[in-house]
């Protein structure tokens, strides 16, 4: 891979998500937790991005979380050149924003969430390949993951013709689908699911901004502008960052700006968005079990099959259980069957009546 | 109930069994829990042998569990006039020696597991005061529950003729049976389960040792002749005590001494020798589901049901299970279906290995 100017990877860790829950809280979020590998997803989102066409990241993340952050970073010899701490949290558009008018110019972007699985990086390095000719012409790029399943958690992405070798015109994004809609889509062949990974250069973004949502750059750039810094520590002005609207990429930018490209790709991509899509992904053993890769919590399974069992400390004994989810961390313990994890929403839900 | 000589109850908390594991431990042993109330078993043992036809316990004890044993029983008023704590364990039969040596003469002696549940305390009583007479007259009789399924975890008694209201000979002893023996006997009619809960003088049961077990007699009189005293605390020697053969009651004396009877009570007995057992005499609510009335850990269960849910202080959350045990304890956690809780043995082994 080689282009004049490296791309800088934009690593947005701002997410507080509990579908992990026990594991994930909003103290330690998904982004933070060693959940595929002795990486967090933090530091392997970096370690996909790193090599001559990359420069250092830029991270936006959480002010609570600057310490883990920086910590993991810097064990994966990921440092980042600015690690921007968000005083709120305004969604994926106005975090993008501030990155990008922190490095401005024409630079590269690579904007990835913190907390998604890419098992195929080559896969992923060829698709960013692909797509970095068009992007240098100011397209904005978004990555189109090749579907496997009618998946109704997703947004997808209608794609068009052919403007390059393997990049092609967004006819349209699809906002999460019925289930009808998603098998039709899944079955036609022509769409892929929104993953949430961009592509484009800083200025070109900048000036979608400015098209589409004029008030959200203001707010950024004020924010930015009377930002304190601290070192690579940047505090955005909490009074400016609190006047963006808060909206996401998709909705700000994506689905409204002229020149939008997608790259499709099969790059082995989760975005582990409950057990049960860590199950699917992580190795099993004879019987289909998943035993966690993380921590000290020794697990003892007799005549149990196809459970996904975590622990990041206490002995978990099973026998003859089936398909079961059993996850402990902390004080907490969850169980449930495998196809049901989508319901720990509803649990904390309810715990917290 | 009224008679001349109040009876001693011999409570006997020797055991350290681990078919409850993991709450039950070597170093927190079954009797010690609150199980089924909030009195721990021992409690609750030791509460149904108070008021004016008893006298204070003795208490055959490992050394180990001294200072817990006394805690417990002076909380509800019991504190013993004699706990005597083995240097080792030699089972039942030597255990009740050196508590029938510790008082001798014709005391009436109730023997008691420190770990049974008798929901029917009442029942209990009136099959006491149905033995009494007999037991004046020098009788050993054993309590003989009245069975409801073909246990073949448990002795059995077969019944033999009346000889006194409620009082019947025991025909034979029979050893834990095979399941189509079982099913015969419950079918039968004739039959209880031995329940391991005796009432004898002191004197008929020292001779009935003199005559059986003539060695065990001697180990056990020179181990309560040297013991050492602290208070109320009875430490037997050692050395002594070791050459007494390890033996249980019923193989030692009751199989065969002459004058056995049995009184059959119906009185909501369990030997708690498993987790199902526990969720079968525990309250449920409109779902099945028993979670524990012990320590604090929450129980959140969604969409569950037929569970049996303990935690001495993890929160353990829920969503669409059936027929699961669930037990956390410090940092053990145990799942398993509902009618496998026998193979917690097993398990145990295993996590030797």
């Amino acid at each position: 891979m080689s282009q004049s100017t490296p791309i800088v990877p934009v690593i947005l860790s701002g997410g507080s998500g509990t579908r992990l829950w026990p594991m994930s809280t909003p103290a330690m979020p998904k982004q933070m937790l060693a959940l595929t590998a002795d990486d967090t997803m933090l530091q392997l989102t970096a370690k996909r991005a790193q090599g001559e066409a990359f420069a250092a990241p830029i991270v936006v993340a959480n002010a609570r979380h600057v310490e883990m952050v920086e910590a993991q970073l810097q064990a994966v010899s990921a440092a980042p050149q600015a690690l921007i701490l968000e005083p709120t949290g305004r969604n994926t558009a106005p975090a993008i924003a501030l990155a990008a008018l922190e490095v401005a110019g024409e630079t590269p972007l690579l904007v990835m969430p913190s907390d998604h699985v890419i098992l195929d990086v080559p896969a992923f390095h060829a698709a960013i390949q692909a797509a970095l000719p068009l992007v240098e012409q100011g397209w904005l790029v978004t990555f189109g993951i090749d579907p496997h399943a009618p998946e109704t958690g997703y947004g997808w992405i209608r794609i068009g013709e052919e403007i390059a070798g393997g990049v092609h015109r967004v006819a349209n994004f699809v906002e999460k689908p019925p289930l009808d809609a998603a098998e039709a889509m899944l079955a036609a062949g022509d769409h892929a699911w929104n993953g949430g990974i961009f592509l484009f250069r800083a200025d070109a973004y900048l000036a979608a901004l400015a098209t589409h949502a004029p008030e959200m750059l203001t707010a950024c750039e004020q924010a930015i502008g009377n930002a304190r810094r601290e070192g690579t520590r940047v505090f955005p002005d909490a009074t400016s960052f609190a006047a963006a609207p808060s909206d996401s990429i998709d909705y700000a930018v994506m689905e409204k700006a002229e020149r939008v490209a997608v790259v499709a790709v099969s790059m082995g991509w989760s975005d582990l968005g409950s057990w049960d899509a860590l199950h699917e992904i992580s190795a099993r053993d004879a019987e289909g079990n998943a035993h966690g890769a993380q921590g000290d919590g020794e697990v003892i399974a007799i005549d149990t099959k196809n459970c996904l069992v975590r622990s990041d400390g206490a002995r978990i004994a099973l026998v003859g259980v089936e398909d079961l989810i059993v996850v402990a961390s902390g004080n907490d313990i969850l169980i449930l069957p495998r196809g049901r994890s989508q319901e720990v929403k509803a649990l904390i839900e309810a715990m917290k009546r």
